[in-house]
């Protein structure tokens, strides 16, 4: 399937998910995992347009989400950092999911400084992703 | 907000509906009224995109769907003629919404020359419009 740029905003403006999980986890410093991630989810009918997200992105997973829904996920944050974030940068997304997008990159950039390891970082972590995926306007 | 054709079909492809209702109609001949229509719901955070999908068209309307969330939607035959199914015949859908579209468009087609006022045609848009829409493959 050949997809283009432009098109796979619109389908992630519609289908796409920005989310930062926050997991705890006894055996790290901060006593929390956090984890982001990038996913399309779709009906199994459809699972062949999240393959052809996974070849454009070149990296991701196609998985069974639950019962007959598939899901791509992006989970590597060298991926994130390397494909996704720059990708979402360049082509703009039009709906509010550019907000949670901007959250997103936020936390994985303050990921990448180490930031999260440290309790306060962490509870800025925290209070992003809790502002993320909301159905009001921010 | 500036959209552009591979945008509106991702975006489409995501979160568009081609459907045909068939209501009872006492005063018509056949009995029955066909409605097709093309819709795109979203939530009223992201009511400018529905906007924006009007003015990229030049047709329809934005209206409140339920609750929280606003519709674009377009009913006219004229519309879908002459607007709508020439964009997507241009621009083809990458998923399983493509068999959804191409079935609107023999119904809207049938309707041009009358055939869902006879009782035969009027059968088979029924026939059609039943295979719309469905989660399972076709």
């Amino acid at each position: 399937m050949d997809i283009e740029a432009s098109w796979v905003v619109g389908f992630v403006d519609g289908e796409g998910c920005f989310h930062v999980g926050i997991a705890r986890h006894p055996g790290m410093t901060s006593g929390c995992q956090v984890l982001p991630e990038f996913t399309v989810v779709q009906h199994q009918k459809d699972v062949k347009v999240l393959h052809a997200l996974k070849a454009y992105f070149g990296c991701g997973v196609v998985r069974r989400n639950h019962g007959d829904r598939m899901a791509y996920r992006v989970r590597g944050r060298d991926h994130l950092l390397e494909r996704i974030i720059p990708f979402f940068m360049k082509h703009q997304l039009k709906t509010s999911k550019r907000q949670d997008f901007m959250k997103f990159r936020k936390v994985v950039l303050m990921m990448q400084r180490g930031e999260h390891l440290r309790d306060e970082g962490l509870a800025r972590v925290k209070e992003i992703s809790s502002q993320m995926n909301r159905s009001q306007p921010r």
